[in-house]
This record gives C-alpha cells, sequence and structure tokens, in this order.
C-alpha cells in the first residue's frame, strides 16, 4: 500500500454542498418491489415537506401514498427536481424509464439520481438536458480531492449506526436520533453516507461509491472539527459481517472515529440479505468487533446502545423483543420508530 | 446500501490480461528515499530478467543496482516499457518528469504506471503518446464490470497475506511461497493485488483502486474457481488495524476467503507507518481478527504462520526473534528471504 499521499489535516470542506434542486417529485418507474423504493420512501418519511407528489409508469404497483402528479402539474406546485426514488436490479435504467425522463427535462425539472451508474453517461438525457437547459444530478459521485485519512483526531463527538446486515434500519435511526436529540435542544448535525440520506440531508458523502484506498479519508471530510458539545449523527452503511459490502463499513467506522455506536438489527432477521447461507452475526459479535477495531481511531469508542427495527411486529411482539435485549445485553434498546420512554433512555446514552 | 447489482457467479474474467510492455527500463525520477522506491525494487528481485536497466534524474540518490542507461541505449538492449518505479508525495508527477517521460515516449518506449493519477490525463503525455505512436499504461486502473461480490464458495486453495502493517513485506511473502512451493511441484498461481505486484506476474487487480462496494467482488474476480488442488496465493494489502487502508484488507479478506493466511510483521516496528502515536497490532491481535472476520466467507480459515521481515537484523538476532515467536505463537515462523529448516517449515503449513 503505497504512503505517497498528502493526509487530510483538519479538513473542513464540505462535500455535497452543491443544493439539489428541491422540492422533489418522487419518480417510481415501473418498480413492483416496495423493497426497490426505498429512497422515495425515506424521502417521504423525512422530507415530506419537500415532496409535492409522486409519478409512476403504468406498470408500477408500489405507492408513497403522495399524490400522482403529472410533470406539467408537479412543476405548477413547485417541484424542481425529479427523484429517481427505486433501485433497479442491475442499477442500468431501462428504456421505458428514459422516455419518461426526457418529458420530466421537458417540463422544466432537474434530475437527481443516486445510482451508481451516471445520468450524464446516457446520451439521449445528456442531450435532453443539454437542449433544455436542465441539470442531471448524480449524488453517488464523490467530491474531487479526498485526500488518504489521516487518523488525527477531531474535535466535537461522533456517533455512528452499525448493523447486524445491510437495509435495517441504520439510516432512519440516525435520523431518529439526531432529531430527537436536537428537539431536546443538543446541538447535532445527521451526517448523510448514502443516496437517499443525502437527499434527505441535502449534503453528505456518497461513502460505497468512493475509491478503497479513500473511504476512510472520505469519512474524515464528512465529519470535521466540531465544537466540543456539537454532535455528529453519521448514517452508518453494511456491516463488518456482509460478504460484499464491509470494506466500507470498516472504512466508514475508521474515518468516523465514532465515541458511541448504536448497533441497528431487525428481529427475525437469520441470514445475510441477498445471501442465503451466510449467517446474521449477533449484535454481541457487532458490538465486540465494532468496540476492536474502532479503537484503531478512538481508543474510548462505545456502544450507547441498540436499535430495533420492530416494523413486521405487533406492539406487543416489539415490547417483548426490546425489553429482552436489553436484558440480555444490558444497554439501552429500542425502536426509534415507536419512541417511548426506551426511545428516551438510548438517547439518554447517546451522549458522552 | 443498494443490492441492485448483478453478482458474480463463477468468474473466470482475468483481470488485467493485457500484457505489459517488457522488458523494462526503470524510472527512479529525482528520488532520494529509498522508500519511495519500492516498485523499482520489486522488479529488480522479482522480474530481473524483464529488467535491463534503470534510469535517473541528475539528483537522484537511489540505485537498484542495475545499468544506468538513456533511452536509447535501453531500446537498443531490447526495453519495450519504461517503468515509473518511484512513488511520490501527493501522486502528482512533477514536471521535470515529463519531459524526461516525453523523451522517453520519443525514443520509443511506452510508459507503465501504478499511482493513483492516470498517465492519459497529462496533456503533455498523451499528445507525446499520441505523436509518437506509443502506450501510456496505468496498471492502477481496475477492469470494468466489477461485480459485487456473491460470497460463493470458489473451488481450488487460497492463501492470503496479511500484516500488522503496510510496506512490511506481504508481497515478498507471497512472492516467495508461491516460488518455493512451485520448485516443490506443487500447482500454485501468485495473484497481484498492487501495482509493483502486477508489473511482476504481468496480471492481477488493483484492489485499492476499485470503488468501495465492489472491492470484495474484485477480489472474486481476481481468484477464480480452480482445481482442487491448486493454491492462490494472494498479495495482501495494508492491514485490519490501519486507520487508512483498512477498508482495502477487509474486502480483500472477504473476497479472497482464504483457506490459510501467513501474518507479515517487522519486528521492532511499533507504531504505524505514517501515523505515529497509532500502536502497531500484535501479531495474536491480527490473527484473532483475521480468523474472525475471515469466518464469514470462508468457516474453515486458519493461520499457517508468521512471515517475519529480518532485513535490518544480523543473522544471529533474526534467528533469535524467529524461534521467539515461534514459541510464543505456536506456528511455524520464518523470514522467506532467508529461507532455511525455518521456511521449509513454514511451507509444509502452507498446504491444506
Amino acid at each position: 500500500m503505497a504512503t505517497a499521499y498528502q493526509s487530510a489535516e483538519g479538513e473542513t470542506v464540505q462535500p455535497g454542498s452543491n443544493p439539489l434542486p428541491s422540492p422533489y417529485l418522487l419518480f417510481l418507474g415501473d418498480t413492483t418491489e416496495p423493497g426497490y423504493a426505498k429512497t422515495a420512501f425515506g424521502l417521504r418519511d423525512w422530507a415530506r415537506d419537500r415532496c409535492v407528489g409522486e409519478y409512476a409508469l403504468p406498470n408500477a404497483a408500489v405507492t408513497t401514498g403522495l399524490p400522482r402528479l403529472g410533470f406539467a402539474d408537479a412543476v405548477a406546485r413547485g417541484a424542481r427536481g425529479l427523484v429517481i426514488g427505486v433501485a433497479n436490479r442491475g442499477g442500468v435504467i431501462p428504456d421505458a424509464w428514459i422516455t419518461a425522463l426526457e418529458e420530466a427535462l421537458a417540463a422544466g425539472l432537474d434530475i437527481v439520481s443516486g445510482m451508481h451508474s451516471r445520468l450524464a453517461e446516457i446520451p439521449r438525457l445528456a442531450a435532453a438536458a443539454n437542449r433544455h437547459g436542465r441539470r442531471l444530478v448524480d449524488v453517488r459521485v464523490p467530491p474531487d480531492g479526498i485526500p488518504v485519512a489521516s487518523g488525527r483526531r477531531r474535535t466535537g463527538q461522533r456517533l455512528l449506526t452499525v448493523g447486524t446486515d445491510c437495509a435495517l434500519g441504520k439510516k432512519y435511526a440516525a435520523l431518529s436520533i439526531a432529531r430527537a436529540l436536537r428537539v431536546r435542544g443538543h446541538a447535532v448535525t445527521f451526517r448523510a453516507t448514502g443516496q437517499t440520506g443525502i437527499m434527505i440531508a441535502g449534503h453528505g458523502m456518497p461513502i460505497d461509491a468512493v475509491v478503497a484506498d479513500f473511504v476512510a479519508g472520505a469519512a474524515e471530510m464528512l465529519s470535521p472539527d466540531a465544537p466540543a458539545d456539537h454532535l455528529d449523527v453519521i448514517e452508518g452503511q453494511g456491516s463488518l459481517f456482509h460478504p460484499a459490502y464491509a470494506a466500507v463499513s470498516l472504512g466508514l467506522l475508521h474515518g468516523s472515529q465514532p465515541d458511541l455506536f448504536v448497533v441497528c438489527h431487525q428481529p427475525g432477521r437469520r441470514e445475510i440479505l441477498g445471501h442465503p447461507g451466510c449467517a446474521l452475526p449477533t449484535i454481541g459479535d457487532v458490538i465486540e468487533q465494532t468496540t476492536l477495531l474502532g479503537r484503531v481511531t478512538n481508543p474510548a469508542i462505545r456502544c450507547a446502545g441498540v436499535s430495533l427495527n420492530t416494523a413486521s411486529l405487533s406492539a406487543l411482539d416489539a415490547e417483548a423483543v426490546i425489553n429482552d435485549t436489553a436484558q440480555r445485553i444490558g444497554l439501552p434498546v429500542a425502536d426509534p420508530i415507536r419512541g417511548g420512554e426506551a426511545f428516551d433512555r438510548l438517547l439518554d446514552a447517546c451522549r458522552i
């Protein structure tokens, strides 16, 4: 590994500081699987005041519950950006979408995408954007000049959400904790690391799109020096035990140098999503590994508690699993979306 | 983390299969610090039959000991590629180098580079290469189409070298083990993951230049299905305990799914190189963490032994530290460069 790059010392650059064109219209394509519409649901739940409605192709079988609008209607209601609110297998935009996206550009909307493939590399879209004087905004393109991580301790406090797997509530946990602590009067910034989080926050770092040598450096950029009582709540990614994405998780952990972390888990999930036969780690495994590896950049790292995603459980079952887990782990456990006293106790633990 | 990419199933693509233009002339620039000339020394040590000599600017204070040649002389002796054999701080090529590189292109040499910055993006070089009909070869550019890792178990055997830090002998250990096992008659392939290794092997995967989401997938591509008794010896990168590069190390570990690993260490090194105050992990720490995290993709992973870089020690001191470490760890320990019975015992352990 070369050591021949300049390291960041006291970076204050705010990545993704280009403002995103909102209010948004949420594009659902022809998606039939709600699991692929995470971005649209995330924006509805966390940036509803900036979403005028949704747009779907005839075959779509997913809805956010927001008004279904045509492009001209959406523009009349103030929309400035069409957000691609769905992922699709392979990350390639199908032709049926492109025709609709061309119409959106013609109607006066910019397009905002969080896919790995870039909008501007689709010739028909590039031509249409150029013709209509509109922007194609790829939030998953990292900023230039990301340095190799320095490992230098930064001022201020940091909390990172980590997980037993992907797609089980790390973003929602971070957003919930940030919002609730802000309500309590604390100085808190939500730090987005994924496309949906970036669209919600309006800024952030698409950490999984950064070249591997610079992942920890990108996490350092994302969460710069801050006043001693300020808390960055950093959106976690993947899992240290994920067969494909653990590299992202570890670089984010080292660069974030969190004082505290919250383990996110979905009760009942037994295998890594999309990897049958690959057993989920236990919450205890994640606490142990995160603490051990996190000490490389913050010797004082510790687990604040556990966030459970109990969306598929009854209120009674959710309470039971929350209480059981708290007793077993010996730390505060809550479902932030359910709130309540359990969440208050978790929030109490989310400050140094 | 999106799960919307195609995963590799039985990839047989050989990345970096474009043959590199050798024999090489080794370019040393105006380097004064031997630590920056790792690539030149690596090629001298492991691909000497493909190196006709070295070229240095007047202020250079580093030498490989190979004949110092002008460009025309080198071409006359059969050289086809000028290899940039030195790293430089910041990864930016200084103007003084560019003038010399233009002369090399004019003399009929292609240029081979392993830096993060791309040769073709330097306008003067691109113009000169075009003018003289020569190639600019960036070995640190990953191939297109790297998939997200599947986690699928592949056939054949794999050994990965891992480290307590960067730059202490993971590549030399892998090359030594691969060469010695081949001499013993085993079917072995050295799998290069860094620029120098790729120039030595003529193929490989520049793993630290891969986008973070795809690092494990790139490692899967590098080491495809093979006959049951074939061994891939995979060059390790960084360290799980490195504040900047651990993401690369973990993605490489998961994607390599090694059956065996060899821990590489330099006795006497106390801090991570370039990170004063950041303590080196112990060999025991590295064995424990590599085993624990490696189980995600290979439940049978185990440590074969330890490779010590004793280049700075006397023969007597080296033997003492090798014996002490072996007694303490309870596994074969050797300096592959010194060889001997200790290395024979380590090789015995490098097969399942």
